[in-house]
């Protein structure tokens, strides 16, 4: 789960940006002491992801407001769960509800769209893991949602892995120059990953001490390769254009990981629904 | 074009949480005085969102270097065009290329899926409108993303803009009470729609004032009345649960405006590819 | 009401400019266990407005102290009146009440000086609004504070609002093209206004759409000769100079508006004092 | 001068909170290559204050613009002066331009009026001094805007001075021991100040080794006593509801100081024109 | 003690650059329902400082824990004290004892290192302050961490005392021009000192009319005379190079304050160990 | 090297508590046209850690000053040595300088210290390794200065390396579990320590497929036991109460790292003077 105070302080942004100096219609039309009781509602199959997000949005604003879950983060629902409920006083809770809908229904919709990717290999040694392919800001509950769904993270920014690509290959005159450039400044429970465009990039690679190859790119054939060379030293990752119809095939060449920008970069929403009964 | 302070703001956070401390791979493994030259190109037909933020990304990393752009923010541009260089100190700009691709494919994305719901209506009378089920964090910069794509933006947060709802309608007993309390505490350049399920509540909503009607999940038969009630008295909008598919009907009956959340809530990356050349 | 989420922001940088490290006297003076019993009195009559951002303040910095209010934003109170009292461990409550106060008085004086303003016009048809002339940082409450002194709010900031001025009219060549652009690509619930100088300026902006005219600093006579030519087709705004000496005549032209800079900009300090009790 | 990272933080807000997203009108109507030209004229005699504020506003928003001041803070111009002209990107400077000018009419009417009380006690020996009555977020301005006008500032806030009122007094039990406590723990270069209601007192505080005595709401007679009684040894301050009618007659009772919360709490705007010449 | 608001800034930073997103291996491999049992053990002689701090951060960002605090600040304990107890859930309480002990750690270091200087100098008149040479980010907790080892603070920062150095002498002309100058600006409660390397100096800012003297560098026979030439019209501070060794001679001069920069800026760690156990 | 946006928020703060309001002293005393000229000795042999920050604290405030650096960081200069010199205006290069000799005098400190412990390993096969016991607040900067002094960072937070400490244990039941549990969320980049205090742990650590183990405060003989064990399958970590003096025996015993907290959290500042000459 991340941290509670990193998410308030995502949290606060989201409601700053929605709400402006305040909800005019609800402070508005609304009396100060309406009650409201929101419930929300899977109107798809999904994998939920947010959920604790949600929960928090209500209480971070209306902090005397009751939430009950009847769901909890990574659970696959059908649609039609009831998902929850919120109660409290109703103009702070028709402030932020779409905001805490807008976290809910977009990391749900990471979550579901990754469980769909996982599915496809089921059964296969590949573990599908997730990319810095996200939307700037919700990097963190983005990469946690890829997990929800099945996936494993890659890195989560740029200081907690070592990703040595072509252009760094190429300044450095060879591979293994530049690992043990790597080598000498990482912290030493970080793992340094060499991006490979050939088998011979491979093999250079593996002599170097990476820790974990790339496969850029790589025709079927050049992956199947590429795992009998390492003979299972190092994790390889396949990466570069797998698609949903292409997932499998890339799962059985044997490599150990492969990486998908799409799970996190363009799952649509998830479709669940908000519904508010307010009484004075 | 969103204030450029605002825009600092997002893009601080963004490099934030994908640098941590520093580019571990590019600081280890790239001279210092080694420079890199960055080329940007579509690898698909694009409306072009949020170029002058990825130009921002790199200026404000790295304020020395050079950024050259060949098309601007709503260009339509075909897969393979070069949209534009960066030439600058290396380890800087390979530090903040995968976040300023980040806003670009995202924010490109979102103005090409809204492209293409706005052709399905092109002839009509009725205009493409967003919503609030933006992506928490970037609601500035996804309403200006679906502006370049065709759409028009319905209200940017809760304090410019009056929508009443279902529930606030019920609180107050009627569509004319809670219309008179909205005109009573409105800034007088702000407008007020209320949301009608029925053809009678249109008729209340005309009789009390409002300035715009939401029509909700209305038949195509029902909007059709809606219309006629109207007028052109006020204008009216469509929502609820419109697709691609059904768009243009809706936008037949005569509606001034169709809003769907889909546009900004769960647009696919654009596909924008980003080469480096490093040269010691 | 302005959000608490927006309030506390605004509470901590005043609370953080007041205090620095620490109530340096009330830390080396007084008992870690002491209580104190702060008491909030009306030393002039006044429309309150600041009294929740005052509560608010105290509950921030002391949560434990107990907040009795015993009148209410929006209120008229004489001179003499109990507005409150407050009990609590006494370093803190000490540490924030010149802040508390500060808020208080300033917010009070705003809405006592627009009541002031607003009472000139009674019985007129014209209603009172404010400007964007307010103290740097404190708009929010500003606004907040002359609508409880009986005014409206004319927009709360450039992007909720479209105002088309002088400069705007003489770069687009004629007022129906600066409102066409503003009209493609303003939100929809966001009206235009026009800004004109003279009469043939009036009836140019009432062909060209506009919401909402402001007649700037017009004779008694033009405006009532604008108020003839509009008849009644958009509201018009009164604006430029206006003093309380001519506000009643101003209003008797007809106007629907009249915008007064004065009442947020120039408002005194309302005379609201707070005598403190403190026991070992 | 204050801290130019500090005002830095304060403009940022203050456009923040006017601007929101963007400015809608200039971004919509004025086109990208307009320039503009402004124009800061004084309306009426004025001590400036903010003008360097007010510069910084347009190069922080507008770096490319020229700015051309006429005035420096501190000066006295008459009405009709020509104070500085800003020249650049139309759309930038429109954008702030509002916000400049409340920064600077703001502060320079704290100084036109804190130069009017200080005008009235030219002659005698004592000094107008400020307070902690300031408006929430302009501490630093406004005590700066004070000074300008001719006044002294007291303490910045509270860690910078110690200031020992009657509860402060009640509550240790007298006047000695409330000293004692304070000397013990204030920082080497920080005065400390006992406030006193009767001439008892004053002796208690001076024989308390107090650094400064404030004269609490005392009558014109016991304020001569306690200068009489005070013989030059510790600065002594008038404190409590003084008006410039009153003014002069307690500065001729030989007090140093005399404290005045108004002058940067009630102090109406400064009268200053902002005049924009907008070209293609 | 320092205003917790201000302290929870300082305790939010720690906490967001000790996690990151999450404390991984707890969440991983920790139930959500354990509770752990933490406590804070004396493994060395110290001065407590910084325990209010530790326990502020465990209430941070676990606000249902239990604190129990044996100790308080500015307690002096010996090795094998029990300091205190915390009680909570595990994973937060885990995710956060490194910061809550790096505070204690550093602080109690602060406090224990200049209790040993001032012990150093006990029966003297002289009485030992700090400096401006801190931690960045850590000023406030540090010179509050000095007070509770026995010294005292000499000004907290730039704007809360005067120190008029060689430099600005020199470009003044003499120590009776700086003086004047700084006098005529400073708040009234704000004391002014003076830097001098020569008794003539000595003399020189004695007649000028400064609140102490930093006598810099000076040898024992020079301190000595300069006590005699200010006859304690003023407090002389003793500063430049004193080293514990050094401390009790310096003391014996007579001088009122001796400043040393050492105990806050090169204090080592007070030994206190935390011990955890984790039940689920 | 941190990355500049993190460091520059990092002065941003430094500067905020060092400064206040404004730097009264050189504001009132020295005019606004005086140059300064500072240059920066080292008075003792150290390694140069945070010359850079130094030099960005400098630009940060004074965009206009000259910064000339002689040494860079990571060299051992000795005593004597000059190490760079700014020139710029008066005011706001000595509002500064203190904060910029503090990162540099603390941040050499760390670097320096590091070096007297890496020496002593020198010729053995163990690499020094850092703590997370670092000042609060200045994380970044510490790991950093302890590279240039020679040591390798461990981790750099709770979300980049994973440690599998005793309460995990105990709580898991097993090593094993406690491994497999990580290992199915850590990201794939990241590699597993498990804290070991027994030989026996050290088997089952290898066996549940640990990356690298921590052998906690265990004997000579012990740690030559465990590399045995190990024999090279993966690194070892001495770690718990290792001194200067008895660091060499540890690293003799095969082990690969070494972490010591004390060479961030203990390190005296470096004495390097800021010798400043003003010009008018």
């Amino acid at each position: 789960m991340i941290d509670p105070l990193v998410v308030e302080e995502l949290i606060d942004r989201a409601l700053a940006e929605d709400i402006g100096f305040a909800d005019l219609t609800s402070e508005l039309v609304i009396p100060a002491a309406a009650r409201a009781e929101l419930a929300l509602n899977a109107r798809q199959d999904i994998v939920v992801a947010g959920i604790d997000v949600a929960a928090q949005v209500f209480r971070r604003r209306v902090p005397e407001c009751r939430v009950e879950l009847r769901v909890k983060d990574g659970d696959r629902v059908n649609a039609g769960t009831a998902m929850g409920r919120v109660e409290g006083p109703a103009r702070g809770l028709l402030a932020v509800e779409r905001t805490a809908l807008n976290f809910l229904q977009h990391l749900s919709g990471v979550a579901t769209l990754t469980a769909q990717y996982v599915e496809r290999i089921a059964g296969t040694r590949a573990v599908l893991i997730d990319t810095r392919k996200t939307t700037p800001g919700l990097r963190a509950l983005e990469k946690h949602a890829a997990q929800l769904g099945g996936a494993r993270n890659h890195r989560l920014r740029l200081d907690d892995g070592v990703l040595i690509k072509d252009n760094h290959i190429s300044v450095c005159g060879s591979i293994a120059l530049a690992v043990k450039r790597a080598r000498s400044g990482v912290p030493v429970l970080t793992k340094i990953e060499v991006e490979c465009d050939t088998l011979e990039q491979v093999t250079e690679a593996l002599e170097a001490g990476a820790d974990m190859i790339l496969l850029d790119n790589m025709s079927l054939e050049d992956l199947r390769r590429a795992v009998a060379l390492s003979g299972g030293r190092v994790p390889l990752e396949a990466s570069g254009g797998v698609r949903l119809e292409t997932l499998r095939a890339v799962a059985e060449t044997g490599v150990d990981f492969i990486s998908v920008g799409r799970i996190t970069q363009s799952a649509p929403a998830a479709d669940i629904g908000l519904d508010a009964v307010v009484r004075t």
